[in-house]
């Protein structure tokens, strides 16, 4: 349970897909996911806002075991005890969570951490107190609008993207109202990936969505 | 930050302050907590149901630093990260929380635990379950209607109060809607102690309103 010998998968940002409560379809999460994997997700979150905690804890600890089996990571979403209590691969913080320290000692070397960050000043202020050094890859968002948080942070932009992933020494991956049809702008920034929540989960073939995300083309090159 | 070497606060159940983030007043937590104490309050649990996890940790740490001086033991509701964040003396957890073996192998094995049970089923699940062999106490309510939380349980009353407690291998603490023209025919039942909150963080005096519920007289014997 704690920071134990069970194997951390490693970490592909790729293609990683959130599973936001608010968007969870009567399809059931773990058909969502499963679909979603044939579709090329490298990497899965639980963003576990669901007001009862134990209900939490089974959906989340059933995701686990599907995602083990598969050798896909799982991170959690905020709550540490929840990683610790599912021996999640990780977690993921933001801005409002818990300390970065604070969470990097409860979840031990081992476990991935990511954490979310809006603008160059929290760049800046994480790099200043030494939390650059405590995770393993920053979440950067919201790019473009977003309707699954209720109050998001100023939407980034593409150009203030490449900016702060030139600025990173961590691999980031970009997050907020990304769909297929801006996924490649999105990775032509530099980012190691992309994470999206409606993108898969509202979609009507959730498989072809995520594979539509995954092989992302790159962008035209113009000459000139 | 683990389960380290600072020595745990040992648990007095007599009068038990819960911090209900609905009844903060302006005077300030800390404010109101120390007049607690100087009415008698012998025991605090941090209920932080703040939205932003940051300001819960910032709160809850001022008052573990504050309570740590005094000796007096503070229990964090629900988070057993947030309880681990701050070294806190132990956590209390409800029906809806994390599963007790879960929450107990995440605090390690000499912080407090205390688990609220509302009926008689649920104290026989926790009796079959092997529960109440890692938990330090039971909290039972809520005794009398209560506005403290959006949807409380049906209220247990003072008869089935005593027969729970008559039934309970460990020491009990009732919550729920408990004032001091109450207190006492609440301890008569034979519980190890109260808890309240807005008794506390809504009196206009609160070390007087502490000192009335802490001193409440033995109802008077009937003889016939």
């Amino acid at each position: 349970m704690r920071d134990g010998a069970r194997p951390i998968a490693p970490l592909d940002l790729t293609l990683y897909y959130v599973t936001a409560a608010a968007e969870r379809t009567p399809r059931g999460l773990l058909k969502t996911v499963e679909d979603a994997l044939a579709g090329g997700v490298t990497l899965v979150q639980y963003r576990g806002a669901h007001a009862c905690r134990r209900i939490a804890f089974d959906e989340a600890l059933a995701l686990r075991r599907f995602l083990a089996r598969r050798g896909i990571p799982l991170l959690v979403n905020d709550h540490i005890d929840l990683a610790l209590a599912i021996e999640a691969d990780g977690a993921h913080i933001g801005q409002n969570d818990l300390p970065v320290a604070v969470a990097r000692k409860l979840l031990g070397p081992r476990r991935h951490l990511g954490l979310t960050i809006n603008n160059t000043a929290h760049l800046e202020q994480a790099r200043a107190g030494g939390e650059l050094a405590l995770v393993d890859y920053l979440g950067i968002g919201p790019v473009f609008p977003t309707q699954t948080k209720a109050n998001p942070a100023p939407t980034v932009g593409l150009n203030r993207l490449r900016e702060l992933v030139g600025k990173s020494p961590l691999p980031v991956v970009a997050i907020g109202g990304i769909t297929d049809a801006t996924a490649a702008s999105v990775r032509a920034t530099g980012v190691s990936g992309i994470a999206v929540v409606s993108a898969i989960s509202a979609a009507p073939d959730v498989t072809a969505a995520a594979r539509a995300l995954r092989a992302t083309p790159p962008p035209p090159v113009t000459t000139g």
